[in-house]
């Protein structure tokens, strides 16, 4: 008997059907011993149908407000869900954020959680009654209503699970578990069956959206076993562990993530001195542009191209502060180019294993893909290359990593 | 400068231009240094639509998950209502029932409200900022979510304006105030500048849905004066007050109501013993039933025939009772019949003038109309009659009581 932590997405409730099938699959854990803690975001549709009533009234609405808004698209799916299991049966619980409590700061729209106070949760679990719980919400010190930001429903279950120490935190969803790559892209594409949260973070943070980055970090943090199962097909979907696995088993590469999102800006001839870098970025952060990778040549004559990629929606604001800073800094010129893409392949295993920067380029220069920019983490390499060669790239490293085989990392 | 709380009903906040209008019309109040605490209900529609998915997943939903539910649409109400002050720079806090606090005991979907915590509103009154507060909602003493029952908005907003001692409770609807009788059965029907509680009262449990009966008895109880207007057009509207006018200028007669949703059942042949209507009602009441009149004729052959009415969904549960107890109890014969109606006069004035029945049940033979049943109060007098003479019975009344005739209580 284990205590387990469930989390449905929107589509999984996204009709009263889908709901009454998520109750038979949660009878089922019930039936079988286990203690279930049941966390749920709104039906599909309905967040957004919110936030259209709120943007008709504002083009910016008061956050604190929006929170109110929001939240009651989570409280319909736990009433909805708590009347499914009673109908069958199963005594059931529904509980709202502030009700648990999940306690957060007063960052509406973005808050993150504090505490949660457990008690009301265990007695219903100890009296064998499934606990539903509203994902994504809660509540700061002065009882306002707080969402924890788009998807934030993942975190709610895996912070539930850190708090009530669940044997396993699993994430439903449409997918059945974490692939080597897009199956859209590459149609050998193989689920993996087990992930580690390094890699689940730079899958996931490249555009690999099956998991909100912020749930996988606190899984990480409080070591909270995280598994990714469809919610329409069984299987064993893909558990992300803090165990590494042993190195004879170990992939060298365990996926490849990409994302077309990005916009790449260059600042040529800028002054090769200290503390450039930090005039060029500060003015961009200061506009809220978030800044992904960097690049900065060694200079040749006393001066540097300086290069870095922000999202493509952030391109047209960057620019316009690089033009305005330019003469400032005695750049020779501004270019910017938003028909790009990222690559990247991700692994713990080549921090043991020489060579996967070379067999990456050599796999991408087999096929002609000029590389544009290049940076590296412990346990990822990314490229920037020209946008059209995207899929492709994708293809040929995905073949290059043999990771279409599944001969080693086999499902336990 | 007064402190006035204001109810929209779900037709006047229906639509987010609604809400705008609702947004406008508080901001005006303000303006003119008044405030203002709105309780709104949910948009039109929206309790009906919460309502069709639990349907659809019980015919019995569970009633705690029930106030989960439904509650949720007056929680987007506020939400909205708030975001669209701030838009035209009015300050606005929402608060659903649980935060302001209104304290309920546990009875899901038929909650009573046991107390206010009026701290927190009364901070945000003193600070200028509007309050805005969901209907119909509380929170029992274990932090679950109730409701009051369907309509029980103006509920809230009397229950507020006792507990805040307000100077006056207007309840905004898509009418513009309390009419003699129904305008749609006799055009020439007038509004009524002011009402007595106690005439409200019988207006209203006699079809003259205006108002929520226990929010006219809770505002009488409390001595709120309430005002009900339009959210549609400007106007002094009716006002429901305890102080009674001065006999010069109070008519005798203040309206017409009627009911076509009653039935009548008769035992005939009953025997006339101590105990027996006891024995008939005791068994009906049993089954829910509501029982409206009651008359029993003073036997001829000590036996005696005792007939009552009930809502008409109820008749044929009420008949299949007395079929049941009819052999027990040694009555003759039980006849049913619900094409019948309810026509009743209201007004305080007729407790110091005799002569109302007598000029009641004139008009009903001038127009050969059968009277079937009686039953007076100290300030009604109630006849069922066919309901095929209901509309000709309620013309002849309101003109026989000259209504239509605005020679008295005018506006102030």
């Amino acid at each position: 008997m284990a205590l387990i932590v469930q989390k449905y997405g929107g589509t999984s409730v996204g009709s009263v059907e889908r709901i009454q099938h998520v109750a038979r699959k949660v009878a089922g854990f019930r039936a079988e011993g286990h203690a279930v803690v049941v966390v749920v975001s709104a039906m599909s549709g309905e967040t957004n149908r919110l936030i259209g009533l709120a943007q008709a009234i504002s083009e910016t609405p008061v956050p604190r407000e929006m929170d109110v808004l929001v939240s009651t698209g989570e409280q319909v799916t736990i009433a909805l869900l708590a009347m499914a299991l009673h109908e069958i049966g199963v005594p059931a619980r529904s509980y709202t954020g502030g009700q648990v409590r999940i306690h957060t700061d007063s960052a509406f729209m973005k808050a993150r959680i504090e505490a949660i106070d457990d008690a009301a949760i265990r007695t219903d679990l100890d009296a064998g009654t499934v606990v539903i719980v509203a994902g994504f919400q809660g509540m700061d010190g002065d009882g306002n209503i707080t969402t924890l930001g788009r998807g934030g429903s993942d975190t709610t279950a895996v912070a539930l699970a850190a708090a009530l120490t669940a044997d396993e935190c699993q994430i439903y969803t449409d997918v059945d578990g974490v692939y080597t790559t897009d199956p859209r892209v590459v149609p050998t594409a193989r689920r993996l069956p087990k992930i580690t949260f390094e890699e689940m973070l730079e899958m996931a943070s490249l555009g690999s959206k099956v998991l909100q980055i912020r749930s996988v970090e606190f899984a990480g943090k409080y070591n909270v076993p995280l598994r990714v199962l469809s919610s329409f097909e069984d299987g064993p979907g893909t558990l992300i562990t803090t165990e590494e696995l042993d190195t004879m088993e170990q992939p060298i590469i365990s996926g490849i993530a990409f994302s077309r999102d990005e916009a790449k800006l260059t600042l040529l001839g800028v002054p090769d001195v200290p503390g450039v870098a930090a005039r060029i970025l500060a003015p961009v952060g200061a506009k809220n542009i978030e800044i992904d990778m960097i690049v900065q040549n060694v200079g040749l004559d006393q001066t540097t191209d300086f290069t870095f990629t922000v999202h493509r929606n952030d391109a047209k604001a960057a620019r316009a502060v690089l033009d305005e800073i330019r003469g400032a800094l005695g750049a020779r010129d501004v270019i910017s180019d938003d028909k790009i893409c990222k690559v990247s392949v991700v692994g713990v295993g080549m921090r043991s294993h020489a060579g996967v920067a070379s067999q990456m380029f050599q796999a991408l220069a087999d096929e002609g893909i000029n590389i544009q920019m290049i940076s590296t983490s412990e346990i990822k390499i990314s490229v920037v290359v020209d946008e059209k060669y995207l899929e492709l790239a994708v293809r040929a490293l995905h073949t290059a990593f043999a990771l279409a085989e599944d001969h080693v990392n086999a499902d336990a």
